[in-house]
């Protein structure tokens, strides 16, 4: 996929996109693909055909709402929110981005909590953004609350992600409140994974109380939904309302606001399928901490995925992809991440078949 | 739509982003709607047949191809260009904001020429890049060339609506040429309309000569996609590689690329309706020529959409709307558009409407 760019065009370029390679998800077909954090047991019967008649019934030949009206309502009401309390984007992508596109820039300060989701830096910077790093403790991945709550005092935007991504671990209501009264800007909980998490993680019951606290939510995890990229923002109408400023008005189109609406209306469905993968994460967890002894370590989690630390560990796995067909995400080169793989929790057949292959592997590597 | 934007998170944003106000399409429903140059004869049934197919046989629950890869190599095989050639946005407008983005910031200028799409300014001006204008001829809207030409050899971007929104005057090749001769940035010709122009009207046989040259194409138009939002660039492989690496990797979702696909695979079905908006934009100009008399000016135009100019502008665009329920665009308080409104091309019912609307309310004016 990466293309070169001759140096003419290079030096058009503003730095900070100059300095960029286009991004490589270094997908390769597989017969098991635990590499995206996707739900892969697929979308239950009844929503599919829900949505494939909310599909087929659109005329495509209009201009879309600019504001996902129905799909804002009924979010809204879900959530036990006003709609412009929500603001719809074409994936959580395009609400990060525009984040710092509204409170980012020159002379603007993202406090961050790495190692995370490293797409914050990849916007922050590409918009010049300044970016303050509290790190992580480096063995159990704990957030030193005390530095950031001080970063956040200086901050435009604070970014903490819960279930933390590729951690694992949730960051507590109690702090989330901390952080919000601190920050003078925009406090953002990417609450992509929460759905897996334990009632009464969300830090959404703070909304009431904080115009600077937005929640991040996605239909891309749990609800099935990662083609039609669907993402939203939880948050006050200041906050939605700068948002609708920088937005490009009809960034999400009539296919996906029309499976959204439809996936959302049955949400309950989901219930049975989201209750197994918790359940899967623990087998699969425990599965795992029976390779102690040959050097594996895996961090607890409350989402649909593991972070697993094991000896060799890009080598094994190149060896899952390549001898296996199963592909997991290698962070084994991330700062702070080292030796580290993240392995999507799948349904029993996927999850047995990623232990059988490690059981092997790691045996072998030692 | 509008939303107040509190002092406290005003202050937090970036002064470029707190300029601005969220888009208002001024969109009132209504029986005939030819504000926003949508194709209103809507999708042919074979395709709408094929569409509907593709987009329930798509399993969202998997991330989309970062590059549409089978609706990128169906384009490239149409437009006979290389897939590197093509990159596939979120609408043209994804596009647009990702040329600001990797070729505008500040110390960059952007050659614009007014008036014309208003999109361009306001993307330059949101990434903080200086907007250099070329204004047309304030009669009969010609692009001054020599200045243009003048003003691209130090810009990083050349803008040129070909036919032009919403004067519907092309950009012949021959000074396409010349732009992208003179400037040491990207020649952009957006040619979103392109396809309601006489053949040998696009700049894109230019791109085998210009590795600064973009064509912008949209699917909103001639393809009744407007809802589905895909939009292309035919370019450089280095043009697209600078726009691959700032781009949000799945901003374009499965839907929309499948019931692309559909489309493009499909585009002579479209020939009959594309040919017939060509007639009836000659007969709808026509009909408003006999209201010379009374006032009305109507520009010649190659898109599928007629700029008009009539006494008291405003008000006949509110009394079309409140009173015939038919919406048009009113440019009437815009920069160099004094008096005018912009009126799509729609089907014969459709334009009857509007001839017979105007033809009282034009009388009743004056």
């Amino acid at each position: 996929m990466s293309q070169a760019i001759s140096d003419s065009i290079r030096a058009a370029m503003r730095p900070s996109a100059a300095a960029l390679e286009p991004y490589d998800p270094a997908f390769t077909p597989s017969r098991i693909n635990l590499s995206a954090n996707e739900n892969t047991y697929g979308m239950p019967d009844d929503v599919r055909a829900k949505v494939n008649e909310a599909l087929c019934a659109v005329s495509a030949n209009r201009y879309p709402q600019p504001l996902s009206d129905e799909l804002r309502a009924e979010l809204a009401a879900w959530h036990g929110v006003a709609p412009s309390q929500v603001i719809v984007g074409n994936g959580g992508d395009e609400l990060l981005f525009n984040l710092f596109l509204a409170f980012g820039g020159q002379g603007h300060v993202l406090a961050n909590v790495p190692p995370t989701f490293t797409v914050y830096r990849l916007y922050a910077e590409l918009v010049e953004t300044q970016v303050v790093d509290v790190p992580r403790d480096s063995d159990t991945f704990a957030i030193d609350v005390d530095a950031l709550v001080e970063a956040a005092r200086t901050a435009s935007l604070v970014i903490v992600t819960s279930p933390n991504n590729p951690t694992g671990d949730l960051f507590s209501v109690e702090d989330a409140r901390r952080l919000c009264q601190a920050c003078p800007g925009v406090v953002l909980l990417d609450e992509a994974y929460m759905e897996f998490a334990h009632e009464g993680s969300s830090a959404a019951p703070l909304l009431g109380e904080f115009e600077n606290l937005a929640v991040l939510h996605t239909l891309s995890k749990a609800f099935c939904l990662a083609g039609a990229r669907i993402g939203y923002l939880l948050c006050s109408p200041s906050i939605s309302g700068a948002l609708a400023a920088v937005r490009q008005p009809y960034s999400v189109n009539v296919y996906s606001q029309a499976a959204a609406l439809a996936a959302v209306r049955g949400r309950a469905s989901f219930e049975p399928t989201i209750q197994k993968i918790r359940e899967e994460r623990e087998r699969l967890a425990q599965g795992l901490g029976q390779l102690a002894s040959r050097g594996v370590r895996v961090w607890p989690s409350e989402a649909n995925f593991l972070l697993v630390r094991v000896p060799d560990a890009a080598r094994v796995r190149r060896r899952l992809r390549d001898e296996f067909s199963i592909l997991v995400r290698d962070f084994s080169s991330a700062p702070g991440l080292e030796g580290c793989l993240r392995i999507t929790v799948g349904t029993p057949e996927e999850n047995d078949a990623v232990l059988d292959a490690l059981s092997t592997l790691v045996g072998e590597e030692r």
